[in-house]
């Protein structure tokens, strides 16, 4: 066979030719831009050329903060595809953390939304490695600052020579880069190269994962400066679907209508994004949706019986993580099955689902043996693949990530049935042992959110003299509701064993988050340890 | 990125799991076998066990004389998983190049179903390196031979011992060997790699192409002895979708039985097989059917057409070559044409269609220079990408099929449309120059098989002293038609330009066929310059 690499170039046939009609619309603050691929094609092509000019050497590090916008997926194809490695970067996290993760990185030059200039400009002069800062003007924003290393980013590519071919015979190298959120301890780099993409962005297409074809309109309102939203941008240009990206326009109404009007078929987000979402939804025209992916953390199936209730289309679930390019499962019904009731469908479309083809899992008991698959037995979700991190950017020697025989460990616990379908059971970290059994906080939250007046929850174990630990349960009601630690307590029985059910239950307005919007349990546990104030 | 290869053990993980309960089942005549992949697994392993008591070296050619069978399936698997190559034979050829590519490949041993014993048996002799020969029973035939070299295929397995391992590291290791069905010169061998045959399976799996999903009955009605059956086994067992083996009932009547029976929802052969099997499909409940594909040379929309209405399902084309692996093309709707009447819709599923994701296209012309992707320029096919042979088996220097820059020169004249849609204008070496002019023998043919009456219709040229060339039409009639030279001429006038219209028309039973069933042009031309008998 001949030797073509997996690389990012293949994707340029198909923007420049057959798929150079199609469109890739951006949304702005009340108004949106749209441009083909063949416009963008040519647009990457200068990029490319102004990261030349700019002497960016091979390998180097293009740092990116930007919300998900044209501009943004010029930077994903261009940056790559001459060489250089895309580091994208989460601005919502603390000043340190992005401090830290920009000199970690060794990041040559940042690439940055107007819009975003008040997080970044601040911490230029703690960046060791930073020689040029390209402004990509969204609309009114910050000032951009008069000062020798900035640069306009329609200025560049207008001035820059377009490159007419890319060459990557390897497609082993490098291609783009992106930290964990760092729950624990400081936040690690997984870098994906060209191969791992170029087979993540396969697996989108087929008719078991996410069903990417050409007459789609992909919307990834999960964010392109995190695991290359999901691969769904790679995904859309290798299948000719559009694009509706949502820019900064990021509040739910402002999401909701540009679900609407960009006809959109697909769109993928965080669960508490979707239940922002949700009361915006009603009453569009909403023709052509087709699937709605829920991922980044449980998926109630509450949640998801609203959306097919109120939407025509339920929320289904995946599974992955930034070391995992992240799709590792995707829910659907297995075949034999049809018979499902609504509720059967719903709580199976709720689960992660199977693992996605080139994927392999296991789950491993904490004495290293291998658990069955026998949806019953529990142990720690282990995966290996081509699009699965086998290290840390910088850190190669042996992360208690990965065993010893290369699997990467995901620190969840897990059971897989017969059919391969995987269920959470919790984070090894977040099991609460009491009384010498384990209660699984994931169970104990599942079983919470069945109440309708409850939208968020949060258990963890607090310590406790006779029964080692207790569980600790944090609930966010829903609007106007008036339920009690009690009427919770009364909702639980029957539903688990009774001694899981909290003796405490707090009843706050919000849990606090990450920065990438999923709940910290580690505010919560610092929160107990910490005295009242 | 974890350094996984490519390789066909990947899949073992899915029929051995989460896909252990589908089943695969094997039309014999006048019954049919089924068996889980789970028992499928159980057997490669011992297969490959037997492989290796057998002393079949690494690397060695293991030659298949074989129907699409569970036996031929577990060859499929055992021989590549245990860095073996399984060449697969054509028994439908003559018997002369039969023996040259035994020989040529140099096969260690062959494994020959019992009903073919009697093709392969009397060249024994003639196969210069065949040690082994083992017989897979599938029912009444042949005397089996009482010779020290001849094996039991269930005897063999059932002694084996199953292989626990599958190590492959390297993905560009040789998996299967398919020789071309030689209508120029010699057969010549393509040499497909795990590599190469995961991510064609992966293509299979996308929903712009095959849409093989875990909820699909895949027939492979094209045979497992050519190109891997297309692929289909290994899309199959990559997706979890079961198979419906046709075996031996490869009468018309016995597919159509087999569709309905075993609930197919995709069935892939070539145009001349559908055409026999549509009267017999009439009728039937085919409630799960979703696609027809149709390869191997042009689909007519007649056909087509006919299956639309009286199946309910259109056939729809797809185009390859045994040097693709071999799909390059399948067909589908734009998503931008949604208001195609059914006219058009059908025209449109009869071409081609638009590449694959991984493979590039391109025209050339005689000098050398591309033609435009205009939809009318013309030139000569040409196909990059990793799944495309970049020689022949055993004679690596430089055939005239690949260009300079490693490009296969498919020997096809076709145009490609903005949208990317193929259409094949010609093979190469069958345009007729009639007075200083092209005439497209593909045009002529699909022009004259517009008419109903028109069952089969094949154009070449043939020597004339004053224009060069002139076509000649060979012709076969519906059963019951009275059509004449003269009331073919008739229809044509005003489909295609009067000049294009043939002199000379002959009305015949049959056209000549190759081993694969494709129309024999070589034998037409034949025939036109050996004198009358």
């Amino acid at each position: 066979m001949q030797d073509r690499p997996l690389s990012l170039p293949l994707l340029m046939d198909g923007i420049e030719g057959r798929f150079s009609h199609k469109t890739v619309s951006t949304q702005h603050i009340g108004f949106h831009t749209t441009a083909t691929y063949g416009e963008i094609g040519q647009r990457i092509r200068r990029l490319a050329g102004a990261l030349d000019h700019l002497r960016i050497p091979h390998s180097a590090r293009v740092g990116s903060f930007g919300w998900n916008s044209q501009r943004h997926l010029e930077l994903y194809m261009a940056v790559p595809c001459t060489n250089r490695i895309l580091h994208t970067i989460n601005h919502r996290l603390f000043a340190d953390d992005i401090a830290y993760i920009v000199n970690d990185a060794e990041d040559d030059v940042l690439f940055v939304d107007r819009s975003i200039l008040d997080v970044v400009w601040p911490l230029i002069d703690r960046f060791d490695t930073v020689r040029h800062l390209i402004v990509m003007d969204d609309g009114p924003g910050p000032q951009i600052p008069n000062d020798p290393r900035v640069h306009d980013y329609e200025e560049l590519i207008a001035a820059a020579q377009p490159v007419a071919t890319f060459d990557l015979p390897d497609e082993r190298t490098a291609a783009a880069l992106c930290y964990t959120s760092g729950t624990t301890g400081r936040p690690k780099g997984v870098l994906y190269d060209h191969r791992s993409i170029v087979l993540h962005a396969m697996t989108l297409l087929m008719t078991d994962t996410f069903a990417i074809s050409e007459s789609d309109v992909v919307m990834p309102i999960v964010p392109m400066f995190h695991v290359n939203a999901w691969g769904l941008p790679y995904a859309a240009m290798m299948s000719g679907a559009r694009l509706a990206l949502p820019g900064r326009a990021m509040q739910p109404t402002q999401l909701a209508e540009t679900i609407e009007a960009a006809r959109v078929t697909f769109a993928a987000a965080v669960s508490t994004i979707w239940r922002g979402v949700l009361p915006h939804l009603q009453g569009r025209q909403l023709p052509t949706l087709r699937r709605l992916v829920s991922g980044g953390g449980p998926l109630p199936a509450s949640l998801s019986r609203q959306y097919d209730e109120q939407v025509g289309v339920p929320l289904s679930s995946s599974w992955g993580m930034t070391e995992t390019s992240p799709l590792v499962c995707s829910s659907r019904i297995p075949s034999d099955q049809p018979a499902l009731d609504t509720t059967d469908r719903i709580d199976t479309l709720c689960l992660p689902g199977p693992p996605v083809p080139l994927t392999a899992l296991r789950l491993q008991h904490e004495d290293g043996t291998l658990a069955p698959h026998d949806g019953v037995a529990s142990g720690e979700l282990q995966v290996a693949g081509p699009t699965i991190a086998g290290d840390y950017y910088g850190h190669t020697d042996g992360s208690t990530a990965f065993t010893d025989d290369g699997w990467l460990r995901t620190g969840d616990v897990a059971t897989i049935d017969p059919r391969g379908f995987v269920r959470i059971v919790d984070r090894t970290k977040d099991l609460i042992k009491s009384g010498g059994e384990w209660i699984s906080s994931v169970e104990l939250e599942n079983a919470i959110m069945t109440s309708p007046e409850i939208s968020e929850a949060a258990v963890i174990g607090t310590p406790h003299d006779k029964w080692g630990e207790r569980p600790l349960a944090y609930v966010v009601p829903v609007d106007g509701s008036k339920i009690t630690p009690e009427s919770i307590r009364t909702h639980l029985h029957g539903l688990i064993a009774n001694w899981w059910i909290p003796d405490e239950i707090l009843i706050l307005d919000e849990i606090p988050k990450t920065p990438t919007g999923k709940i910290s349990k580690l505010a919560l546990r610092q929160h107990i340890t910490e005295p009242a104030t």
